[in-house]
C-alpha cells in the first residue's frame, strides 16, 4: 500500500479494509477525533457511536515533526522502528504494552488498544498518586525486554539481525545524542528561556568534570549495542492505573546500552521526588518514590538474573565454557556495570530537562518562581552527583544516599 | 549481473567486459592460474603472456568454504564486506592496500593489483627479515582507518549508515566469536590434534580467571561498534617488503571494538618473538620485534590523537561543548582504554592459536616437539598475562614487561 497521510475524513475507509479492526467494530458507526498531544505524530481516537467503550487509537507518522510543522522534516520511517519495538514488546511482555490490532510500515501507522482507564504516569505522580504494582510491572518490562534482545539470550546471528532491524533509526538517535547529551549542557539556541542569564545554568555549562563523564556516556550511547531500548522511557511514556501498566511511544527505539532506559526512568522518578520535596511537601509520597526506585532496581536485577539462569547457550556463552562460580562472578560484575550506567544516564536525563529544549512538567510547571529555581538547582545537584560518580556505584543502596 | 562461479576457462571472457581491465592488458594474450592458498575463497592470477610483469589478482567468494568444500556452506556475500572494507581502505590509506581495479558485489569478485615483489609477513618473519618501515605503515593504517570510521570523526548519521553497511557480515563474525573466544579454550572437537591429552591445554581450559576476562572481551567484540575492523589482521593478512606494506583479505570486516585489530597484530608479533626466542635464538630479531611492538603502539596513539586534534565536530563532539584541557583528559583515558583492550585481544588471539583449529606456522611448524611444547607454553603464559591483566595496563611500557 502506498503511503498517504490520513485525516479524520479518510481514516474510517482506511481501517475498514483491515479485517481485525472491521471485526472489532462490526457494524457500528464510527467517529474519529484527533488527540492533539503528540509531539512527533498524529494520533486519532476511533470510537463506536453505539458503544463508546469500544475505541481504538490510530497513530501515524508524517514526514515532518508534527509539533513544529512541515518546515521541520523528519522521516516518517521512524514509525517503522516504533512498530518493530511494539511488536517485540508484545511478544515478550504482552501485558505491558497496548494490544496492537494492526501495524503497517508502509503507511507508518499503528492501530492499538485505547487505554481509557489509564493516565500518563507523569500526571499521576504530579497529583501524588501511588501505584503499588508499578515496580513489579516495570521491572518485568525492563528485565524481559533488555535480557531477551541481548547477546546474553539471542544467538549471534539473531542478535546481529535484530540490531540490523533498528539500525536505520538514525534521525531519532541523532535527536537523543543532541538533546540528551549535548545542547542542554552548553549555550545553545535550542535551550529553554530559563537558560538565559541563569547562574545555575552557567555553573552547569562550566562544570567540566560533569561534561567529561557526559561524553563517556554519550559515546557509549552511540556505540554500545546491548539490547533493544525504548529510547525515551520517561514517565510520560507510561500509562497506568492501580492495576495495569502500559509502556507506549517507542519511536526512539534502537539497540543501545542496557542502562539507558533504566536511567531515563530513574531520572524521571527522582525529578518527581524533588518536585514533591519542594512543592507538595508530601513526605509519604517522597518516601514511596525513594522506595520505588530501590524496588525497581532490585527487582530488575533479580528478574534479569533469573532469566539469565535459564539460559545455557547464547551468543556470549557456549555451554561448558566456564564453571558456574566464575560465571556468577562475571554476572555480578556485569550487573554492577548496568547499574552504574543507569545512574549515569539518569543524571544526563535529569540535567537535560532543566535548561534544554524539553522540560518536564514536574519542574517547569512549578508556579512559584523561587521554588522552581530551588527545585531546578536541587535536580541538578543530584544529576551532577549521578554523572560524576556513576562509575563508583557499588549497589542500589548507594543511589538513595546520592538522592537524599 | 547474475552470480556465476568463475574458473580458469571463463575468467578471461569475464574480465574482458570490464573496461579498466581491458585497458590494462590492451591486446595482450592472457593466461590464468589458480593460486591455491586461500582458505575461504578462490584466488586467480591473470598474466599477460607478452609481458608477465603485467598481472592482476582476481578473488571470488563461492557459497561454501573453499578449503573444506561444498559440505561447509558459507554465504558468498562475505565478499561484499571484503569489497566494502577494501574500498574504504583505498580511500583512507590508498598506499597500504592493493589497488582495486574492479569490485562486484553481485559476482562476489574483486580484481586487484598483483603484489609480485612482496611476501606474506608471517613467512618473512619466520625467516628473520626486518621490515624497517612496517611500524610507520601499519600505525598509519590503524590510525587512519580506525579513527576515520569512528564516531570521533564521522557525524552521527554517517556513522550509523556505515555500521549498517557491514552489519550483515553475520557468518564471519560468528566464526570469530566461536573460534577466537570460545572453542579454543575448552574441550571441543574443532580443536587441533595437539589439544588432546595435553597438560598445558588442560590447564588453560581450567583457568577460570582467564575465561572470565575472555567473556568480557567477547562481549565487547559482539556489542561495541567503535570503528571498521579488518577482523583478521594477523601477519598472514599483510604482504610487504622493505619499502611497501599492503593489508589484504578483510573478509571478516565489521564495525567492532578499536582494540581488536591492534590486538590481533600485536598478538601475532608476540608469537613470532616467542618462536625466535626458542627456535632461531636470533637475539637481534627478538629485540627488533619488541621494539616494533612498542613503536606500533606509540605511533598509533600519536597518529590517532593528531587526527583527532584536527576535528572539532563529530558524532561525539559538538563544537564548544567542553574546554580543551578537559577534552585532552577525556582523550587520554580513551586512548588508555584502547590500549587495554588491544592487550586483552592480543592475549585471546595468541591463546586461540595454540590448541584451536587454526594454528600459526611460527609455532605449529616447529619441528622439534620439545621446543614446540615449550614455545606453546610460553605463548600461553604471555597470553594469560595479557588477558588477566589488560584492565590494569597503564602504558605501552607495561606491555614489554608482560612479554619478557
Amino acid at each position: 500500500m502506498d503511503y498517504k497521510i490520513l485525516n479524520i475524513t479518510n481514516i474510517i475507509s482506511y481501517i475498514k479494509n483491515i479485517k481485525i479492526i472491521k471485526d472489532y467494530f462490526a457494524e457500528d458507526s464510527l467517529h474519529v477525533n484527533e488527540i492533539g498531544d503528540g509531539n512527533l505524530n498524529f494520533v486519532y481516537i476511533i470510537k463506536s457511536e453505539q458503544n463508546p467503550q469500544k475505541a481504538l487509537i490510530l497513530k501515524q507518522a508524517v514526514p515532518y515533526l508534527r509539533c513544529v510543522g512541515e518546515e521541520y522534516p523528519l522521516s516518517k520511517e521512524r514509525m517503522t522502528f516504533e512498530i518493530r519495538a511494539l511488536l517485540k514488546y508484545s511478544e515478550l511482555t504482552p501485558d505491558l504494552v497496548p494490544f496492537i490490532y494492526d501495524a503497517n510500515e508502509e503507511m507508518s501507522t499503528v492501530v492499538m488498544q485505547y487505554l481509557s482507564k489509564h493516565i500518563i504516569m507523569r500526571k499521576g505522580m504530579i497529583n501524588g498518586i501511588v501505584y503499588p504494582k508499578f515496580d513489579e510491572h516495570i521491572s518485568t518490562f525492563l528485565a524481559q525486554n533488555l535480557f531477551k534482545t541481548s547477546s546474553l539470550f539471542l544467538d549471534s546471528t539473531c542478535k546481529r539481525q535484530f540490531v540490523d532491524s533498528f539500525n536505520k533509526n538514525v534521525e531519532l538517535c541523532k535527536l537523543s545524542e543532541d538533546f540528551v547529551f549535548s545542547f542542554a549542557f552548553m549555550e545553545h539556541d535550542t535551550n529553554g528561556e530559563n537558560a538565559r542569564n541563569n547562574e545555575t545554568a552557567k555553573k552547569l555549562f562550566a562544570d567540566m568534570e560533569f561534561k567529561k563523564n557526559v561524553l563517556k556516556l554519550k559515546y557509549k550511547f552511540m556505540t554500545q549495542s546491548d539490547a533493544l531500548l525504548h529510547g525515551d522511557l520517561h514517565t510520560g511514556s507510561i500509562m497506568l492505573n492501580q492495576n495495569e501498566t502500559f509502556v507506549i511511544d517507542p519511536e526512539f527505539s534502537f539497540v543501545g546500552p542496557f542502562g539507558f532506559d533504566i536511567g531515563a526512568l530513574i531520572g524521571n522518578l527522582v525529578m518527581s521526588y524533588v518536585s514533591h520535596l519542594h512543592v507538595s511537601k508530601n513526605e509519604q509520597y517522597q518516601k514511596w518514590i525513594l522506595k520505588l526506585i530501590e524496588e525497581i532496581l532490585t527487582k530488575f536485577e533479580q528478574k534479569f538474573l533469573s532469566l539469565w539462569a535459564e539460559v545455557d547457550e547464547s551468543a556470549l556463552h557456549v555451554k561448558g565454557f566456564i564453571d558456574s562460580k566464575s560465571l556468577d562472578e562475571f554476572k555480578k560484575e556485569f550487573m554492577k556495570n548496568i547499574l552504574r550506567d543507569s545512574v549515569g544516564y539518569a543524571g544526563c536525563k535529569m540535567a537535560r530537562r532543566m535548561f534544554g529544549m524539553a522540560g518536564v512538567e514536574d519542574i517547569r510547571a512549578i508556579e512559584d518562581k523561587n521554588k522552581k529555581n530551588i527545585a531546578e538547582a536541587h535536580v541538578l545537584e543530584i544529576a551532577k552527583k549521578f554523572v560524576k560518580n556513576y562509575e563508583q556505584v557499588e549497589s542500589v543502596k548507594d543511589i538513595r544516599e546520592m538522592i537524599i
